[in-house]
């Protein structure tokens, strides 16, 4: 189970405890393949949570700032939490130009990874978000990030966001779970990594949570492997 | 001078002082209308210097965390700084479904204005941001936020957003300075407040510089309401 593709998600404290959720990448680092921290954690528990996270934790460490400003003020952000993680979410309806330009030469200078959102999990992203996929995939071609969110309750456009933008790009697909999508079913689709957050760190046993998801993500893959044979 | 539309944006420590960010506000409460806090100065600088310059400043503070998340994860952040804060910009871009709703909801709950940003200061927002305006003035009517942020380098935004919304809702333009746009250009294009930060905060004296966007602001009024009677 080691190595599973889940990147576990930490949007808070847990169970009010900042430490403790700086804690559970290290303790699950068997099971998943990388942590993403969102901004809630970050307000509430400060950047120092954040590097104590990085002392102990050596996998991907994934900032979820959901940047979307102009560049130098994401750039500004960024170089905040920049010596504790490995790779930045931003939006890519920003644009490229005095955006997204400026960001992903500021992560190259810094060996920062850029990860990029296509489309979101929630239904309020079929309103304006997806109408506008189209030139939302252009302005990421241009960007050339690591990797793109796309979410895992809508498996058609990580099929489009994998036709359009080829086999290296890493995608990562969060919605599993609390928000309806079952573990596997991005995978299945397509994505690279599944993003995890509340069914595992919201009970009171993470570890059997994390184990379980694992288990359901390798049964489901080994399902749609088997249609696709 | 006392109440120009300034909007003083803090978008980190000042001259590497978190504290003479945090007490700015206060200095020139006499010129400024409000101040404008981003996540820079929040990640930077901590939820406690946040706090300390509410003690000390009674006028309009606005959280600028351009929030663009799924509504549980946007009211999570808000959450860290709702005690300190009069308003909070989030993107409407993410829609209203799971997302603007759940944020306007939660926001006059704790007697908070939401701000909503409509268009971006930058060459990038017209890749995608700008084709989309018509179905995010719907989104915002949806959400009827207590502003709209509508960039002060492209005056016919503004129009558009006054035009589409009413008298009512307060538009605030950023893009003021630095960025292009010459004081009281917005607001002769109809924005209630400019939101200016490095013209006034880079300079050694922030108090002449924001005497002088004021008067250039009074000037600029001057002329354009001449020009309409």
């Amino acid at each position: 189970m080691a190595g599973s593709p889940i990147i576990l998600a930490i949007d808070g404290p847990l169970s009010g405890s900042c430490e403790a959720a700086a804690r559970l990448p290290l303790q699950l680092d068997d099971i998943v393949s990388g942590a993403k921290v969102g901004v809630p954690f970050l307000l509430r528990c400060g950047v120092g949570s954040l590097a104590a996270m990085r002392s102990s934790y050596g996998g991907l460490i994934v900032a979820d700032l959901k940047l979307a400003d102009v560049g130098d003020v994401m750039l500004s952000t960024v170089s905040a939490v920049k010596d504790f993680v490995d790779a930045v979410i931003a939006h890519s309806f920003i644009g490229y130009s005095g955006a997204l330009d400026e960001l992903s030469e500021g992560l190259r200078g810094w060996g920062l990874k850029l990860v990029l959102v296509a489309s979101m999990s929630h239904p309020g992203s079929q309103e304006v978000y997806d109408g506008s996929l189209g030139q939302l995939l252009k302005v990421i071609s241009k960007a050339r990030p690591w990797g793109v969110v796309a979410p895992a309750t809508r498996p058609n456009v990580i099929s489009a966001v994998r036709a359009a933008l080829g086999s290296e790009v890493k995608v990562l697909s969060p919605g599993v779970g609390a928000q309806g999508a079952r573990p596997g079913d991005a995978l299945c689709a397509g994505a690279d990594y599944e993003i995890v957050g509340r069914s595992i760190t919201s009970g009171p046993d993470p570890r059997a949570a994390a184990e379980e998801v694992a288990r359901q993500q390798a049964e489901a893959l080994r399902v749609c492997r088997r249609g696709m044979a």
